[in-house]
């Protein structure tokens, strides 16, 4: 079947982590840019490709894919020899499933308590507990380091590497040398710097 | 390699959806009973298993497992004999990724909202949007029924017939004709019936 993906993206938003992994696999894709300020992800034509309005989103023949860690699982599966997937049968793959879910289960929403300042939920009505047992609970992964996995490299540092940038950034995550040296080992990557910079040019053209 | 799973679980909590599945797949497993009420989930021992204090969690091997769309991918990928898993290069494989991310992603945090009756994020500060967008987006998943991926059975029938559930005797979620004959469809099935019974006599245990 044919390999290529078409891509939705909105420069400077979370949909910059898949663009990287896009240029991580080598993958064969298609660039369909949209203007978050515009509003144009609000809009029905978008809504029929995701109903909750967000990107990214991917689409592969007629399957449409949203959530990053999906987005994510997906692709680095599709372009398999990339090798940023540990296999079916590798003993890896059970966490990297683990860390890109925890991802989305439990850094997202507790990112949001954070930045709104809410309290968090209590224990048991929770399903991602408080930002503290979140970060510690990363901290102690990233010991395993340098990478999420320990010595392999895989498609869970692409989406944690850029996230703990923005995030650190924006000053919600503490800047630790243990993530510093993390957020660098990640974000110098060349496929990494190549999004970054084209990137940065897209975002010009839609202020423009 | 040996496909044994230890599978931590409390009676009456979210790792019955784990217990169902494994049942589901006909897998090799041990049982690691946990009393959530007299807090062994947050001793220490639990703890090295999963740092957020949660159930469920797997252990493969030397792997650990936890968050529940990471388990039930992993489990239906190693018990693929079963079916529960739209393989690779299934055309149902990006969808199967997808909703079973959805449901921790947004669904779990929403949820949390509406039970908390919190004002939902502004929307450009959140990943999984409001409850609306998320009953939404489920609601018109299900209109492809008789089940999340269509006509195919599959795993993430098993996460969301139980999730639907117990959040609709919860009264989170509206007990509309499509989403109760859709959890009529999935928790009537012989698997799920035989793990209801045996958790409420572990609940029966743990009262004693
Ligand atoms: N749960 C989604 C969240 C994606 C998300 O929050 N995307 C933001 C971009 S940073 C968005 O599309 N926002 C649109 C809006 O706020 O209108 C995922 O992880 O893929
Ligand atoms: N994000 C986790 C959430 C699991 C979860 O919330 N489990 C509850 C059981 S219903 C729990 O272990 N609570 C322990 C506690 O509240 O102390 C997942 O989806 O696997």
């Amino acid at each position: 079947m044919d390999r290529k993906i078409v891509f939705y993206h909105a420069p400077n938003s979370r949909s910059g982590g898949t663009f990287a992994l896009l240029e991580e696999l080598g993958a064969d894709y298609e660039l369909h840019l949209l203007n978050l300020k515009a509003g144009e992800l609000r809009r029905p034509d978008y809504r029929a490709i995701n109903p909750m309005g967000k990107v990214p989103a991917i689409r592969h023949g007629d399957a449409l894919i949203t959530e990053q860690p999906a987005i994510f699982m997906y692709l680095a599966d599709l372009y398999a020899e990339a090798g940023l997937a540990p296999a079916i049968d590798d003993p890896l793959r059970g966490p990297y499933l683990r860390w890109l879910v925890f991802y989305g289960s439990c850094f997202e929403p507790a990112l949001v308590d954070r930045s709104l300042n809410r309290d968090p939920a209590p224990p048991s009505t929770s399903p991602y507990g408080t930002w503290d047992d979140v970060m510690q609970a990363l901290q102690l992964q990233l010991t395993n380091g340098p990478y999420m996995l320990g010595e392999r490299f895989s498609a869970a540092d692409v989406l944690w590497g850029g996230a703990l940038h923005w995030t650190t950034l924006f000053k919600l995550v503490p800047e630790t040398p243990q993530i510093r040296a993390y957020i660098d080992r990640v974000i110098t990557r060349p496929a990494m710097q190549r999004v970054a910079a084209r990137d940065a040019e897209f975002v010009a053209l839609q202020v423009a």
